[in-house]
């Protein structure tokens, strides 16, 4: 293969990626067809094909933005706090992580919409990516139970992401019905801050509003 | 209406709750479909509007029962475990609702996937049977946190339950990636045993293995 063919192939996958984030973050996972894909770019249904193994991957190269992106906004949210502990950073990263879901809501759906058992034909560099992001968990963690083994950590990062997942899940799942939200940040905090700081704090103490990050 | 006619609503009612429950548990929510139901059940499309507002109003019946299974499957494991802390109530229940998921996994999936928004409609008697669960949280968190004003109970007890729910929601779509459910409670017991205790124990004390509840 030659290199203008690379560079047409390169320039396909990136015009379905723009259409199929397009398309998803306008109307969700559901609404991306194959057929209406090639349309929108252009080209044969086949010639996805070619440049993707199948629509699911379409959906990593999507989602992969979306890591990028989500990536982005945490890091901003801990580099406008530089003095914050470890305890505050996880609060840092959960409340950006509910005004980004709040923010991109189709497209971060998305990531957790792939089928059941798709993550045995994941490739490598989207565990990769998933997994820079759950260290940016682990590394806090890590400072504040210094005692705990690595192995724990990792659980225990994917535990807080779970929870902190969980609550926002939930929370906009009824958006309807009137949960606000700042009521989810206060139920977030709720549990980050009553985890066990080394000192050991009692739950009072370690209890705070919104003031504590203000 | 007589009494005649009031019975046999009712048996129609429970009928067609016996068969969309049966629907649910073996196919999920989306399966469940007014004509069929109607078919199974004897009646016209027409005769389950009736003695039901909507399809939601069955799947509300159906939920009831499922609340009703949940609450029996918690109380049963705290009753097995008659001296436990008011945190070991928490990691108990945890537990009971990680169990009840994975052997009632359709069932439990339906009580989240009604509509967005529906909750709007949701009738009183259905909240009360919701907030009666919430409550079996409540009563350890009071003990645990017992300078925690009620609102702050009330909220951290969702924000618990939301978190746990994360847990296991995440865990088990990923079921066939292989993350075993013994992982997935050490995760929740990560969470939970971490959470400040009121003499304010250390984060490492403080966050046990199976053993410390065997």
């Amino acid at each position: 293969m030659n290199s203008s063919t690379d560079a047409r192939r390169d320039a396909l996958r990136t015009a379905l990626t723009d259409i199929a984030e397009e398309q998803i973050s306008r109307a969700g996972l559901s609404s991306l067809k194959a057929r209406k894909l090639a349309t929108d770019a252009g080209c044969s249904v086949g010639a996805i094909y070619n440049v993707f193994d199948d629509l699911t991957g379409v959906v990593f190269a999507v989602n992969s933005r979306t890591f990028a992106c989500l990536g982005e906004t945490i890091n901003a949210a801990l580099a406008s706090e530089k003095n914050a502990t470890a305890q505050e950073m996880l609060v840092i990263m959960s409340r950006a992580y509910l005004s980004f879901a709040t923010e991109h809501e189709t497209s971060w759906r998305c990531l957790f919409e792939l089928p059941v058992g798709s993550e045995d034909n994941v490739p490598d560099w989207y565990l990769k990516e998933m997994n820079d992001l759950f260290a940016l968990v682990s590394a806090p963690l890590r400072e504040i139970y210094s005692d705990l083994p690595e192995e724990d950590i990792q659980l225990l990062a994917r535990a807080l992401f779970s929870s902190v997942h969980g609550i926002v899940q939930l929370g906009l799942d009824r958006r309807l019905s009137g949960v606000p939200v700042p009521q989810i940040e206060r139920m977030i905090e709720l549990v980050l801050l009553n985890l066990s700081s080394p000192g050991g704090t009692t739950s009072n103490q370690n209890a705070p509003g919104d003031a504590d990050l203000a």
